[in-house]
């Protein structure tokens, strides 16, 4: 698979990654480790929740999505998370569910501290298989640049920052 | 331990967590289910990396701080994650690292839509057992509030929204 890096990207560029199924067991065993609450991991607590069965931790669908991200963009020598906003789970991910990760490229600049890596803006839209939004989020990761393009300016970022 | 529901909080309440000890070998574990990028579960690219040594995926870190966050304010019956925002890591986790969270109620408002719930709104700062920020993040969660307080509004919310 190609590997991807900071100058291969383009401002409005689209992925789209393969389905992941997510199974009862994974969402009990995440829960269990890390969002110890009983109507993650227990099934008569999920039928008495709001959701009336078991769903996913919200981090457990923003891990998959990270594993899907991650896969589909390839990067040669990965990315590098600055931060996150607006993680939203508009709806619960189900034991069953296929999830896919929609990924659009909103911003790019070369990084102002480090001439070897571009600091990219993203989206990424997670869509269970009857394609209800579970997950959105906006992101800020650093990728490295090409070694013959660290001294060029890509042609699609903002100068003002 | 204490079991907590929306009308026991009240803005400007701190809450610290126990310490929660973060093993090479979860490190790599979470990273090559969640985020497989070489320089998150193998040595040699780790040390390459810019972090010159093995470190936590950013998720991982989130969903630690979701276990101590969790654990430590017990709701009876769960907080239902509704958005996350300025998720942020400013200095990475490593194998061997304790963390410990800290969260700010910064503001309460019963549910418009079910009138069983609470909305808070909190802060979480994650930190390790040198005092140095790992992570950061405001987030939005549904709590249940007490069966006598239901029909009751708590003091401590904005009244606009």
């Amino acid at each position: 698979m190609k590997e991807r890096y900071f100058d291969d990207l383009k401002v409005g560029n689209r992925f789209q990654s393969e389905p992941f199924k997510v199974t009862g067991k994974t969402i009990i065993e995440f829960a269990e480790k890390y969002d110890p609450q009983k109507f993650h991991f227990n099934a008569k607590s999920a039928e008495r929740s709001i959701f009336k069965g078991l769903t996913a931790s919200g981090w457990h669908t923003a891990a998959i999505t990270m594993r899907l991200f991650v896969k589909t963009l390839n990067f040669a020598e990965g990315a590098i998370g600055l931060g996150v906003d607006k993680l939203r789970w508009p709806n619960p991910v189900r034991p069953g569910d296929a999830l896919r990760v929609r990924t659009e490229i909103i911003r790019l600049r070369p990084s102002r501290s480090k001439p070897n890596y571009g600091i990219i803006r993203l989206r990424n839209e997670t869509k269970n298989q009857r394609g209800e939004i579970v997950q959105t989020m906006m992101a800020s990761a650093m990728v490295s640049r090409r070694a013959d393009a660290r001294d060029h300016k890509p042609t699609d970022h903002k100068t003002t920052d």
